[in-house]
């Protein structure tokens, strides 16, 4: 059938089990075809394909809520729900999301974009439905790694005393994002390899077969009860939480999901149904990644794979801050590196390839990361903990409590900073700064380039005296063989174009130091630009050199709690009676889209910064 | 023993068990004579008297490191690490804090406040040793309340597959706070009566009789393994951890305990030592205590406990909220309230016992609080989550995230805002404007009185309309014993005092507005008071209304991120060359101590306000 042709997920219910699978087999061409095309979540979506089929024939949505963790997985669910015509535009400005949105169907019932909420949220779904009096079923589709994050699992333990039936799928791929980590995931491994696994799998499909439905099962025979008891709770990996479970299931064989999904949907409590499931399944250069490379991917060649991009010239400022790093590790045996579940993302795989002792993946747990890296601290290492910026708020109060409280020497690579584009609200960077403002003893810088980064993480190391922030985007910057090995004085910024006579000065930091030092240099303009490459502390002389010049600042970030509101703060405090123009986002969520067309929405692109500067010229020449 | 003689642990080195025993009596007479004198944290020290003896005992701190999860229960640590003699001016100003302070003593090696960070910090720690080269033992004590948060599992996850050694004491009182919560919960209380447990017991008993230390134990027969195996560890409630587990112990024998405790140091791995103790152990109210009354104490008359304080014509916050939003659930069937684990603090004890099926309290887990509100709002409820302020911290992610993203209904009580007092640097409220301003949708509200608070509730409820913040301190206020039924115009501010003659206005909110009132009106100063009670957003009209008098902020959080800030803000935008005077807390931490004694180190105290105003006033005077 033509995959953009579906409406709604009704039609399911008319096909038989091989149907669905031919089903599954068209819609994974779909995706592979459409998303090798415009880019997007790749490997979890083809690894999911027959559950979610099986998923939309045994419930009923959107009377039943299906919900996806995070919500990058919910691809299928989308083309069954009606929007495989958009998915030609995919993420893209104006178009679908790449997660649940409520806005966009009603069969999206919740949305994420971080991991781990989807169990709290169902709880409290399921929870108001009862008090509610009304019928239906909620079903929570959550991956192996995301189910040991934090707030999993005291969701998990929460259910585990909860009257209130969810349904948890456990969606298995043993890797999700990268690889697992942590005790529950060995547990998991020896589970699946084990005897108990295989007992309990030929187990539970003899007696699947037995009976259409799980309530005719519970309501079996005495001696059926105990079997399930003994074999698929007490085994269960999630018995510690009191919960019910049933599985392992292969989720690539539509017979055993749709009646191991009817069980689970006549329970009258709470279950964890194990799937197992292939991640990239389909695809076998997604099946064999170890590494993530297919789990978030660019457009490309599906007859090729995807090709590692050859730069000599250009670097991201991930690799540019993991080579420095690494490179500084080879002679001080103190610095250690952490990623919450983000080493491909942070360019972190050298490092750990070559110092594996002092390198830490800690899986989807930011909470973890950061104490644990004041622990480091406190031992006497020097940790670089790296984060993207919109997870880091995960770990907002261990970041205040821990490391900036007991004013522990760190460094923290804040990632992903500013407009990320196409994953849109969930994922941009643009609150890291305004959390940390009032947080003392914490320094944040943001470089401009190489050397400059080089030179802010010399200075975090060799000064050891506070937790220090580098916060950098997604972008390209250029790269240079050499390498600085000075310092900077904290707090200092620098006057990239000054004159005295200039009666306008740009302030700027991070990426957009090279953007207006361009349009000032293309356009001969008599302006002033300063790069406050320390967010704070502020460079209070150069503060004051300014304060009679017009003062533009131009940043990509929310308004409040920007450098700029330090700025007017500063000022208002000193009496100075400063002009200023302040550039950020205002007091909204940042949807998504390519960055340059977010910029251009926002009012936040190079030419709005040229148009301001004019206007604000012309505007002083007038007065 | 005189027990303020106590300078060290080495003395405990030449005793025997009867007359550590002995000692730990004396302690506990201490601890309750000097706990109920000056207020602090009483039952959970009393709980862990021998515990913390046997442990000082068996190791040798400070080279051995004994880290306090919380470290609230770490007065017995303090008092045999040579502090007794402190305890006197306990969590005054200047004095000893009530929990580890590394400037404090080489034997806190770790600080916290907040709970569930020990385990991941104790893990850093041993990770540092280990790559140091280093020889000691990391201890990690950590209650059964706080092993159940989203931290401490990740934390217990990840050292389920570390080869860093902790040694994980479980202080297991079953009621940490007030009651636990959740399916690990169920299964540890299950686990206590239980014929495994007793078997286990048993069985320990034999084998650690039979062999002084742990080594030889292990160095035993093959069957001995065998039994320490199947019984120690199979029937772990952390198997899913892959933990490493030996118990339960009782925690108040100190020959159980030492044995234990040496078997523990011996092991050359990871384990979780499971101690059973009792909370508020030798005084018969505080075991008795189901409701945490006894947890944080105020002084007290030993004989004749805690009296439920008789006001008529005063109440908390807390009660203030709490009364109302009772009321209102009586009408509104769709009213829901969660607590994380602060039931008794948060003064919602009525509300459980008459609304049990709309009360949730969901243990020590502020993230699954948060979401779980929103799926609650999904589901077309109207949650109330009551939560401390430095406690609402762990939350950031999901206020932002899953709460003001999908811009959902709902009303958050942030209790205990501004400063708390004696618990010091890691409770104080003053974190939450400076977080909150720069997220989107959020409408943050800050009462003065009974009936302000009221309407605003009202405000919420009715309007229906976005996520509602409400923020309030644990002082007391005047009740009313009737309420108001009205709602308030989002965004408008109220103008106490206002004359336009007036020069000088000052900017206040929530506790503040009837001091400066009082000061205003006792002094018949010129001078404006303006009720900033809604803090996001402002009312302009009020601020363009004041614009061209002298603006006095007195707040009582952080100065980055105030209203201040947003004032300046606001003021730079519009090119209104305002004058402004802000009282608020600099780029510090605070200190504990009683709030009047921090109030005037900070220059925040009544009398600054009053001295800043007649400066202010002077300055206008002349110019």
């Amino acid at each position: 059938m033509n995959i953009e042709d579906i409406k709604d997920p009704s039609f399911l219910k008319q096909l038989n089990n091989s149907e669905l699978q031919e089903l599954s087999d068209d819609i994974r061409q779909f995706l592979m075809k459409s998303v090798s095309k415009t880019g997007g979540h790749f490997s979890s979506n083809l690894g999911i394909v027959e559950l979610t089929v099986a998923m939309h024939y045994v419930f009923d949505a959107p009377k039943d809520k299906i919900i996806f963790d995070v919500g990058h997985q919910s691809y299928v669910h989308k083309i069954l729900t009606g929007r495989a015509k958009d998915f030609k535009r995919l993420r893209q400005f104006g178009s679908i999301s790449g997660f649940q949105k409520r806005a966009e169907s009603e069969y999206d019932t919740w949305e994420a974009g971080h991991s781990s909420t989807a169990l709290s949220g169902a709880i409290g779904i399921a929870t108001a439905r009862d008090l509610n009096h009304e019928d239906f079923n909620v079903i929570c589709v959550v991956g192996d790694a995301a189910i040991m994050s934090g707030e999993s699992f005291e969701a998990l333990n929460y259910l585990g005393s909860s009257k209130h039936k969810v349904i948890v799928i456990l969606n298995d791929n043993n890797m999700s994002i990268s690889k697992n980590v942590g005790g529950l995931s060995t547990i998991l491994s020896d589970f699946r390899t084990s005897r108990q696994y295989k007992d309990a799998k030929d187990n539970y499909r003899s007696f699947t077969s037995r009976s259409k439905t799980g309530q005719r099962l519970y309501d079996a025979t005495r001696r059926m009860k105990e079997i399930v008891k003994d074999r698929m709770l007490a085994d269960s990996p999630f018995k510690q939480f009191n919960m019910d479970y049933l599985g392992p299931v292969d989720g690539h064989n539509m017979d055993e999901l749709i009646r191991a999904l009817e069980t689970a949907k006549e329970l009258d409590h709470s279950v964890i149904l194990h799937v197992l499931t292939v991640k990239g399944k389909g695809y076998p250069l997604a099946e064999q990644d170890k590494l993530g490379v297919y789990h978030g991917v660019p457009p490309f060649d599906l007859s090729k794979g995807i090709m590692p991009p050859v730069h000599k010239k250009h670097q991201t400022w991930s690799q540019c801050i993991s080579t420095y790093i690494e490179l500084l590790m080879k002679d001080h045996q103190d610095i250690c590196v952490i990623t919450p579940a983000m080493m491909s993302g942070s360019a972190l795989t050298d490092i750990f390839r070559h110092y594996p002792d002092r390198s830490f993946d800690v899986g989807i747990a930011e909470e973890h990361a950061m104490t644990f890296a004041a622990g480091l601290s406190v031992g006497g290492k020097f940790p670089f903990l790296s984060v993207y910026s919109s997870f880091s708020q995960r770990a907002y109060d261990q970041l205040n409590h821990d490391i900036a409280r007991m004013d522990l020497p760190c460094l923290i690579g804040i990632d992903r900073c500013d407009l990320v584009g196409n994953d849109g609200s969930t994922h941009h960077g643009v609150f890291d700064i305004s959390y940390m403002l009032a947080i003392p003893h914490v320094i944040i810088m943001a470089p401009h380039n190489q050397y400059e980064a080089e030179r802010m993480i010399n200075t975090a190391y060799q000064n050891h005296d506070h937790p220090y922030v580098i916060r950098y985007s997604k972008n390209k910057i250029h790269k240079h063989v050499k390498h600085a090995s000075e310092t900077l004085e904290v707090g200092t910024w620098d006057a990239i174009i000054y004159d005295s006579k200039n009666t306008v000065s740009v302030v700027v930091y991070g990426d957009r130091v090279k953007v207006a030092k361009n349009i000032v240099e293309t356009h001969h303009l008599p302006v002033n630009v300063i790069n406050a490459r320390f967010i704070k502390p502020m460079d209070e002389k150069m503060l004051d050199l300014i304060r009679n010049t017009h003062i533009i600042t131009y940043e990509h970030v929310m308004l409040a709690g920007s450098l700029a509101s330090e700025m007017a703060l500063y000022y208002e405090r000193k009496e100075m009676n400063t002009k200023m123009t302040m550039m950020a986002i205002g007091d909204h969520y940042v949807t998504h889209g390519d960055v340059p067309t977010l910029l251009k929405v926002e009012g936040l692109a190079p030419e709005d910064l040229l148009e301001t500067i004019k206007e604000v010229l012309n505007e002083e020449r007038k007065s």
